[in-house]
């Protein structure tokens, strides 16, 4: 940890010191905390996902909460994706943009109840926007700061198993993107249907932080007939699955069109409700320029995950045109895959790339994505 | 590195390469960037800082860049003090603060001309609260954006020496808090005489960020007969010097004369031209109600720096009254100290305290700071 960590200014999590119990291979640093990064190898931490059930601290996506008489809202200010269909009880995948349709942050939002949403943030101080922006509607009463809440991932085909015997059956009765409060062995914590895996999960939002470890051995001990292990984030399933990380593959200078995110925009939201929609429907109407689209990438299997992004061009020895942002080795496909960001005119499928990755100039192809599991049957499930 | 690095999320320094060469001992996150911790013990760094001359990659100082015709009046919404008096060819130390007075970020602020204005951001997104601050003023001609340049430190008192060698006698008129543009080998930067170390030192601002690793190697060799040498920041000498460290010492719930960082904010602005300005009147007129004050705490030397906060109470055994946020061995002093927030009723010089530290519980008391030179006589000099 003191390869990372100097004095108190990123925090450490409420699971902080159980997770050290399982050796964690490293810490990173998200939203101001120490994140552990795996406690293996990428790929078993992916087959323990696959095949059975993983934790994973992600205290790290620390809750922008927006409450008050006036939170819905401020709350849909922030965001194109229309909130009157999240209904309480509820969570939606949302962007957080800004006026010109900058994706500021991309949350989780759970509706808590008619006027108070949780964004469970990506590492952007998403925070400090919605203060800056509070500046423009000094009328509204709405409350914005961190809810003292630490989600706990927990995925995998057996996650089901795991929760039913901590919670009873109800609990194999909350659908897809919903959530409940529940007590688990008196500790009070909230639980989703939502993850960052592409797999069947669970997120428990811890609501007492001083019960962090307790809760974190709870779980291993209720998950160890199904093989439960901590794990990191699982970078090489999250790519399979099409899921953007916020800071790598998009930033404030990046929307939601050229994200292939239009369905997280709702144009018939008016330009007074949502502060982007303006500017989404002006992008609509003209069309964007730049596209993230899918890569395969030839050659020997990259060793980790790329470290730099990646300049791409069409033609070897070209002047870049691309980036590629994210890219690892998928096991069970059996090749690299990735993200690129690409002109429009070079961004259709089959273009062929070449790519200047850190190990040596590799051809690369646009091909669809996600890769695995177009439809999402398997997290819905 | 693969201890703290996953993916492309944080970026790295134009000085990553050249800081590899010299085996830093850890990387942590700052701004979304990796950042060389040290090189060698506290101890050693502190000592070639106060001895001879030192470098530090401070890179992750991401400057936000304020600019366009209207470019000083959103400045100085930004923060409460008087920018009028800070000419082209300044620079002033700065509070960027929301309209509760909560400090967003303490940077060091450069004004690059009438209307552009450089923020070197202590780590957190305020970039992001401008953009959503724009949104309050979209009559407002500005550009906010992050400038493609990377701050590297000169510290020490042989900075000079290294400095003349480096640009020729007429550096040494650069008074302090002032900047100009220069030109190192070829390579475009911008000097500054400001830092954050309570030393004589300068900043330099590299303008093209592939020429990074031969600045570093050019300072290194012009420096040797001055004994230069690479290290991370030093907090020992930060502390002595009284100088905060956002996120640990202070975040947006705290205001600028909580801090005592009254110079910071100018009263006489109108409510129109600063958006805390008519807060902090508020505030002055009320009072605080808490204050960060310098604590000295008996004992073994700690080992570190603090790596979490500490609760303070006023008798053994008692409710924590007070947090403990940073603290250090000081060789020089051969003292352990620190800062620590206290309700005023207990912040008086002379306040006995218990802190429950990593290292056990500590008898402290409340003395005034900086710790040295209170007169900031070294910098200046």
């Amino acid at each position: 940890m003191s390869q990372v960590q100097r004095g108190a200014r990123n925090r450490r999590t409420p699971y902080y010191a159980a997770t050290q119990r399982y050796g964690p291979k490293g810490f990173t640093v998200y939203n101001h905390m120490y994140f552990p990064i795996r406690y293996d190898s990428f790929e078993a931490e992916f087959d323990a996902l696959l095949s059975n059930v993983t934790i994973w601290d992600v205290s790290v996506e620390r809750c922008l909460e927006i409450s008050g008489p006036d939170g819905f809202q401020f709350a849909q200010l922030l965001t194109p994706r229309d909130l009157s269909k999240c209904a309480v009880g509820q969570a939606k995948y949302v962007l957080i943009c800004d006026s010109d349709g900058g994706i500021v942050n991309d949350p989780v939002l759970t509706r808590m109840d008619e006027n108070t949403f949780w964004f469970a943030l990506a590492s952007s101080d998403a925070l400090l926007f919605a203060r800056g922006l509070k500046n423009a509607y000094p009328e509204l009463d709405v409350t914005i700061r961190e809810a003292d809440v630490a989600p706990l991932q927990v995925q995998g085909p057996k996650s089901k198993d795991l929760m039913r015997d901590l919670l009873g059956e109800g609990i194999l009765d909350l659908k897809y993107y919903w959530w409940r409060h529940a007590e688990i062995r008196g500790i009070p914590v909230v639980v989703t249907r939502t993850g960052w895996t592409s797999e069947v999960g669970y997120e428990i939002y811890l609501l007492d932080s001083s019960k962090g470890g307790q809760l974190w051995e709870t779980l291993m001990e209720v998950g160890a007939p199904y093989g439960v292990r901590p794990t990191g984030p699982s970078d090489i399933r999250r790519i399979e699955g099409g899921i953007f990380n916020w800071g790598a593959d998009m930033t404030y200078e990046h929307n939601a069109l050229e994200m292939g995110l239009d369905r997280l925009v709702d144009l018939g939201l008016t330009d007074d409700a949502c502060i982007s929609i303006a500017a989404y429907r002006r992008i609509r109407d003209a069309g964007v320029l730049r596209r993230i689209v899918g890569v395969e990438l030839d050659g020997e299997p990259f060793p980790e995950l790329n470290n730099v992004n990646w300049p791409a061009s069409t033609a070897r020895g070209g002047d870049a045109v691309g980036l590629v942002t994210s890219a690892i080795y998928s096991p069970r496909l059996e090749r690299n895959i990735g993200f690129c960001w690409l002109p429009v005119e070079h961004a259709a499928e089959g273009t062929g790339l070449q790519v200047e990755t850190e190990w040596g100039t590799r051809t690369a192809t646009v091909v669809p994505m996600p890769f695995v599991d177009p439809e999402k049957r398997i997290p819905i499930s």
